[in-house]
Order: C-alpha cells, then sequence, then structure tokens
C-alpha cells in the first residue's frame, strides 16, 4: 500500500494557534543515539534545605528573610530581567535598527514551603492554592502601570535551566505582548471573526471527537497532545468554557484546573519513572483593558525528553535555522501518556 | 542621568529579517549561577578513530564502507529525517488538523578525514574545499524532484546534540519553505519592493559605518554581531555583493567566504580556550527556478555559551513560551570576540 500515512510517513503538521509548521519524521524514531545523556541522580531532597533561598524562613541574596509560610509565597525576583523604573525610549538608527524601553516586573512564586515537593507530587487542594495565587497575582499585576502582557511559567528541572529544585514558578509582567502570544493572538482573532466561536473551543470539540490525541478530561478541562505538538511529549491543558483569562474562572473550575494540573503532572513522572523536567506555563488575553473574546486561555508543556529519562530532544541546527522537527507522533505520545497510571511512581513503591 | 540608555536599561529590539523582537536585560548579567554546568573535558580525539563510522575506510550503521576519502566526504544519511520515497498527500479533518506529505534529502558533509579537527582547527585551504562542497551539493540538490528549500548547518559539540565529534555538518533538502527562512523571505522581499536594495546589503554598510558590532571584515564579507542577536554570542557572516545563493560567488569569493569562516570560528575557540559548540548554517533563496532577487545569502552562529565553557544560556520557560531573552548586549560580545586573536589557542599553546 503506497497511500501517504501519519503514522509512517514525513509529513509537516499546522499549527492553527501560531500559523507555523512543524517537520513530523515518524520513520526515524529508530535512530539509535550515541550522543550526550542527562544525568538523573536519585531525587532524595530534605523537606527543609536550610541553604535553600526559597524554604520559609531562609535568608535571600539581597539580604531579605522569607517568611515562615506555609501554603504559598510569592516575591519580586531579586535578579530580574525586567524591572519597573527603566526610563521610557526608543532608539532608532535608519530603517533597521530599532529599539524601545521596556519595562516590567518578574516575580517568584513559590509552590510549597515543602523543599523536596514538585506539583506531581502535591495534592489537589495544595495545587489549588498555586492556582489562586496566580489568579490573585494577574489580578494585581494587571493594575500596575505599563503592564499589558503577564506570562506565568516553571522550568522544572536542571535540564530546562532551573537552578533551585525548590517548588517554583515565575511570572513575567511587561508592556509589550510577546512574539509567542503575539502570533497565538493574531490566529484566534481572525478565527473568532469568521467562525464567531473560539477557535479552542471547536478544537478541543474535535479532539474529543477524535480520542486520539486526548490524555483524559474532566468536568471542565481537556488534557491531550495538541495535532502540532514540536516537543515529543508536548501537552496542552484547554478549559471547556472559552475564557479569555484565568480570572474568569469560577470556584468550580479553579478546582478542576488543580485537578487536570495534577494528574498531568504525575503521568509525566510516571513515564520513565523520573521528576520529569519541562517547561509550562499559561497563554491568556493581555491585561490591557479591553475583554478579548478571541482569546481563550490554556497551559501548554514542553518536556525535553524524548525516549528515556537520559535521552532527551535537540531543538539545534535545522530546528534553530529552518524549521521545528520530531520523530514520534503526537499519536503515539498520547498514547503512552493515556495509558499511564495517575497515582505518583514513588507512593506505588512506598 | 535618567535617559534610556541601550547599555544599561530594559528593552526591546526589532529584528528586520524575521520581523520578531528580542528582550534584551543589560542590567541581569550580574545574576549568580547555581544551575546546570555543562562538562567540558580535555578534547584529545586520535587523527583516526576505528569506532567512528565517518573516519576514511569505516564501516557506517548501513553495512555501507566509507571511501578512504583526503579531502571532503558526502552521503545521504543512513537515519534520515527527510526521504524522498514519500507518497504525496494531504491530511485534512475539518478547519484545524491539517497535514501535507513532506518529501526530501538528508546528507551528510565531512569536512576533513581527521578525526581530530574542526573548522576552527582547519586552514583555509580545507576549509575552501568545504566551501566548495556545499556548492556542488547545491547544485545537485536542487536538480532532484520535488527540492524547493536547502539547508545547510552544523550542529558542534555534544550540548549542540552532535553525537559525533568527527568534523561534519549535514543537508536537509526539502518540497516546502520551512518557518525561518519564510520569515526572512518575506521580509526581504518586502524591503526590496520599498528600496530596490536588499536589506543585508543596507544593513552591513550601516554596521560598517557604526563599527560597534563589527568583528572584522575581509574583501568580501563581513563578520558581526547582528543588532538583533539572541543567543549571546550570535554572529553572521555576510557576503558584501548582493548574491541569492552560495552557487553565485566567484572563485574569489569563495576563498573569501573560507577565510571569514575560519577567523571566526577561531576566535569562537580562543573567547574561553574551548571547542566552542554552536548550530550554525547558511540562509539562502529557495531552490525553486526562481531568482529571488530579493534573497541575500548568509550564514548565522548561534552558539549557545554564555559566560564560560561551563555556563550557557538556557532558552527555556519565558523563552519558549514568550520571548528571546538576553542578558549581555550584542555591543558587549561583538567586541569581546573582536578583540581577540586570530591564531588558534592551542596553536599558542605549542
Ligand atoms: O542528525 P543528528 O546529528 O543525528 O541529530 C541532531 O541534529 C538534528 C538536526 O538538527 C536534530 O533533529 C537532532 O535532534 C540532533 O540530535
Ligand atoms: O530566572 P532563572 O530561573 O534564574 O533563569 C531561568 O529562566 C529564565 C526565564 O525562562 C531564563 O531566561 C534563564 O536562562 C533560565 O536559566
Amino acid at each position: 500500500d503506497n497511500r501517504f500515512d501519519l503514522t509512517e510517513h514525513s509529513h509537516r503538521r499546522y499549527n492553527p494557534l501560531t500559523g507555523e509548521w512543524v517537520q513530523v519524521s515518524p520513520h526515524r524514531s529508530k535512530r539509535p543515539w550515541q550522543g550526550q545523556v542527562e544525568k538523573t541522580g536519585a531525587d532524595h531532597r530534605p523537606a527543609f534545605d536550610a541553604t535553600c533561598y526559597l524554604c520559609p524562613g531562609n535568608v535571600r541574596a539581597n539580604g531579605e528573610v522569607n517568611p515562615t509560610y506555609t501554603a504559598t509565597y510569592s516575591f519580586t525576583n531579586d535578579f530580574a530581567a525586567l524591572v519597573s523604573d527603566v526610563p521610557q525610549g526608543e532608539f532608532q538608527d535608519g530603517d533597521l535598527l530599532l529599539a524601545r524601553s521596556e519595562a516590567g516586573i518578574c516575580r517568584v512564586i513559590c509552590f510549597s514551603p515543602r523543599h523536596d515537593l514538585t506539583i506531581a507530587e502535591m495534592d489537589t487542594d495544595g495545587i489549588r492554592r498555586v492556582v489562586d495565587l496566580w489568579v490573585d497575582e494577574y489580578t494585581q499585576l494587571s493594575c500596575q502601570e505599563n503592564i499589558r502582557y503577564i506570562q506565568i511559567f516553571e522550568n522544572k528541572g536542571t535540564v530546562m535551566g532551573c537552578s533551585n529544585p525548590h517548588p517554583h514558578g515565575q511570572i513575567w509582567a511587561q508592556e509589550s505582548i510577546p512574539v509567542e502570544p503575539g502570533k497565538k493572538q493574531q490566529h484566534q482573532e481572525a478565527y473568532y471573526q469568521r467562525k464567531g466561536t473560539t477557535l479552542l473551543s471547536d478544537y478541543w470539540q474535535l479532539e474529543v471527537k477524535r480520542a486520539e490525541r486526548i490524555i483524559f478530561e474532566n468536568e471542565h478541562f481537556v488534557a491531550l497532545v495538541p495535532f502540532w505538538a514540536v516537543w515529543p511529549f508536548e501537552t496542552m491543558i484547554i478549559p471547556k468554557r472559552a475564557m479569555a483569562r484565568i480570572t474568569d474562572m469560577t470556584d468550580a473550575e479553579r478546582q478542576a484546573f488543580a485537578d487536570a494540573y495534577r494528574r498531568l503532572a504525575t503521568r509525566y513522572d510516571n513515564l520513565f519513572e523520573v521528576s520529569f523536567p519541562y517547561s509550562a506555563g499559561i497563554h491568556q488575553a493581555p491585561s490591557d483593558g479591553t475583554p478579548h473574546s478571541a482569546w481563550h486561555w490554556h497551559m501548554v508543556f514542553y518536556p525535553p525528553l524524548l525516549r528515556s529519562a537520559t535521552v532527551k530532544k535537540f531543538m539545534v541546527g535545522y530546528e534553530m535555522l529552518a524549521n521545528p522537527q520530531r520523530d514520534i507522533t503526537p499519536e503515539f505520545s498520547a498514547a503512552r501518556l493515556r495509558d499511564l497510571p495517575e497515582t505518583h511512581y514513588k507512593q506505588t513503591l512506598l
């Protein structure tokens, strides 16, 4: 049989949220790997670490003392990439050199006082408190001067540039809409103009019918591997109700989001029985005073691992210069994640 | 003084080739680093390695035997991401799921028979033979069916996903124009329509006047850190004459390109006195039978190192989800690279 088949033949897939394509090479998954392998190392951390600048009661780099917090804790980053006291200005030299000042605020969000936990090992109530804190931070940051976009994210694992294993994420809030959310805004708006529904409402409903890329769902959220996933085990959590921002969630939706977040993080840890590294975060409407009905907020997870706890996908050469590329299909990855238990492997070992 | 200053204040810079922005945080370079450090390890490789599948005379994974080549050698990748015998087809499901078959050819390009060399340690004549091979490969690949874009690149170093230290690069040739060259094409065409000159002709001439981002130049090429550089030590080699493709070079230009390539690679190794990792490659016009007068080919280098041989820049969280971000300014990086000698540090040590 020589018909084009997504599970076998090299192809490109379109990402309707960004307007960009990903190169998929399903036949390439048998490639041997002799390159760099990552360290894993048993991950036995104490519940409290006296040298950790995020643990309760410890002193930070700038001399401040953390409160003895018992749930979550947030503060402005001591080494912020974006700061609020930037003089406004523009630099232009001819037609080709253009720069503009960019003010912003960088926040650090501690998920738990426990140094030894991650989202995957926290309970739903603990995660619910993280969700509540994100909503509060979003609300407060959006009232600050010159803040029009708020990026909530987490770098998890040393391989993702995280320098402290204490469970924490970050929020970078700024004047301009960054490149990636800018693309998603443009494509969501065009879709909304054409159809009168949000792109992601139509998308999650189609995926629930197709089933093959769904990992799980609960009453208010769907977790899936998007058809256009770039990273081997890239996923999305999409709210079923069209909402521009996380601040629009009802109490029940916040709880269901915490449930979906915990279940997905646990499945990730169970995949290779390792604390699964990723960068994750929330794409949502700008905080610029307009409603943005076309925006449907969602959370994305970009994990680097490909084949095992030690072999990652390198987004290098061709990917940096030309086009994102993946070896296994999104449907294969979804099946792997769907078949995993939702009890954390460390608990099963007890 | 509270005026906006590119060397001190957080800002965004515009990339006129892609239409995208980079976030620059000059004040952040003092951030302490407690995260992952890279291995360096003394790099004492033999001139010939019996277990290397790229060395002359050795057997490859598919059983083929490499010729006992004495200059360069190329062959079709045994584990190619793009293959030519893909059945043509399209997959469409509703408005949101779209995929198309993608045929292509992946080539491996051995730069030298010597297992222990890199471009930085090869002489200009040896590099000239690599340039000649690229030109020949481009010419031959562009005659193949269904080939419209040809990406020449190299992943150097284990940190860049390179699994064999034998000096080599790759060429991926395919049906479609990938995302990144597609953006550059769009912006170069718009500029050419407006101005009647190529964007990069105007750009390199402006940079030579400004001097601060120039690393060096020779008769036919300029090496510089672009104003909109994303990676800490990102650079470009730009031909002074507007040419769409590397096949347009005169004999003297090929020689001058080899000279510029060697000098830049050597400066990179001298920066941290280590074999400097990077992904590098050539952006040029599609091989689709049209002249593309707006295209001005150029070579780009994306090196991951930030502060030393062991501390790299992680493009994670904020960068993946929102916007590329850098800590040191392009002008600072250009000054560092400009001040380095062009004799390789290993030769100086002899
Ligand atoms: O083809 P190689 O050298 O085996 O593989 C390397 O380069 C490719 C092209 O940039 C990437 O897709 C791979 O992730 C990387 O490991
Ligand atoms: O802010 P951190 O955790 O020190 O740093 C980490 O996350 C940032 C935001 O994604 C990146 O810019 C850094 O490269 C990374 O190491």
